[in-house]
């Protein structure tokens, strides 16, 4: 689907206010997420390395409409001025970075306005390699997330749950966007379904280490539509996934402070 | 002292690799911060929230040189796109922002190099708010430092440094960069006596809550043209260091992964 087709599908699919009230339960635990005050067990307990998830930033780095969202332009170098320094334009959503619920949602948390509490969180991944590789239309479903509990307990409060599909090993090819002759996307994402199902949970965040939180080819985007507008957050194009344990690591999140930001290229550690 | 001074001064003054080799023990300590495998206590242990240590981004946000170092410019929105998002053209130091080694020495590391182990780190505040109330042009001095070290014991091997002027009270006011009528800016900094102790130590990076490392008025800037060039980092315009502890604190210090940048709008927390 080309970006225009995802625009125009955006539009029509916009969640109202009021369908936004129909979320229910999802939308009692977004107002506690809100707060902040949810009892959180003790962050980052015993940790002793730091691990870096986050994609280096390059002017060619693949998005998800195709455009170039990264440009340095040179404005200090030694010759001329004794030190080095660069400008940066980026788009709010280049590299790894964040969806905040503003992205979609007219009344949704901008990036400055999330709850930094939630930027230090319980890190659960689904490992959905094996599917990735044979169907790079596959997604994580309510059957992984239950596979994934059944493991390792529910999911924490305030957690982050990120899909490892392997993906991140693509960003420096075509496969990482892997678009068709009619330039549909191929890569894998969260179904909504299981949006669905982690909006009954604590989770604050979720995360995916390719292009989009919705699998490449999804026209309807229900998790962008579902997750961002109850006032949870999304990670986009995180990397080294696998290297972190499935469970037990605590994920930090630390998107740019932009007053009023859609989002923002996000440097992401974990701590293990 | 205006900008094109500053040039001037540093182009004069800028750090020969001779000159780096002469600084001996700090440059064998700096091979070690690089490499990352210095023993290190457990990082974050028993922290149970987190503190935002980081100034809103807004585009009037005050800056070394006085000139606008950040632009949002709108790209995506409800009524056409059914989304939304921004573009920022942001100089690499603007708002809480990383001084990278590469800033100011040729061949040191750029903000996407630096090892990431030493952005969690142990806290060491040095408060001087009481002189920098009394004097904008005070520093942190070498006798500071051995009263940091008297209460609280040895600087921790890869600890960041942190001085607390309060002055991240007046970002919003004119007071920030306190220009006198010749233009020299009037606001405190690390004194180079400092620095060159830190340097004797395995600290990784020292952080202000004023616009430089250095102090307003510093004509030769020591601190930025020996710390950057021994390949540690520093922080500048840091925010709420007063109400952090003394010691026993972890911050993170989160820059974006810049390809070759020589810093960065970083996000910073501290775990309390």
């Amino acid at each position: 689907m080309c970006h225009v087709c995802v625009m125009e599908r955006v539009k029509s699919e916009m969640l109202s206010r009021r369908a936004l009230f129909r979320v229910g339960a999802a939308g009692a635990a977004a107002a506690t997420l809100g707060a902040g005050l949810a009892p959180r067990p003790a962050l980052a307990q015993g940790h002793t390395d730091v691990m870096d998830m986050t994609h280096l930033l390059t002017e060619d780095f693949p998005t998800f409409f195709g455009e170039q969202w990264a440009h340095k332009i040179p404005v200090f170098n030694f010759d001329e001025h004794g030190l080095f320094g660069n400008e940066w334009r980026l788009n709010e959503h280049v590299g790894t970075h964040m969806d905040a619920p503003l992205h979609f949602s007219r009344d949704g948390l901008s990036v400055d306005e999330l709850p930094v509490r939630n930027f230090v969180a319980p890190l659960c991944v689904i490992d959905i390699r094996e599917r990735a590789d044979a169907d790079p239309d596959t997604s994580v479903t309510p059957d992984d997330i239950a596979a994934w509990t059944a493991a390792h307990g529910p999911i924490p409060d305030g957690a982050c749950v990120a899909m490892l599909s392997g993906w991140d090993a693509h960003v420096r090819t075509p496969k990482f966007r892997n678009a068709d002759d009619e330039g549909v996307m191929h890569f894998p994402g969260f179904h909504g379904e299981a949006a669905a199902m982690l909006l009954e949970t604590g989770a604050a965040s979720i995360a995916v280490d390719t292009l989009s939180l919705d699998p490449g080819p999804s026209a309807d985007i229900p998790v962008h539509l579902s997750w961002l507008p109850a006032n949870r957050f999304g990670v986009e194009c995180m990397a080294n996934l696998a290297g972190v344990p499935a469970a037990g690591a605590t994920v930090i999140i630390a998107p740019p402070k932009l007053e009023g930001g859609s989002g923002g290229t996000t440097r992401v550690f974990t701590l293990v």
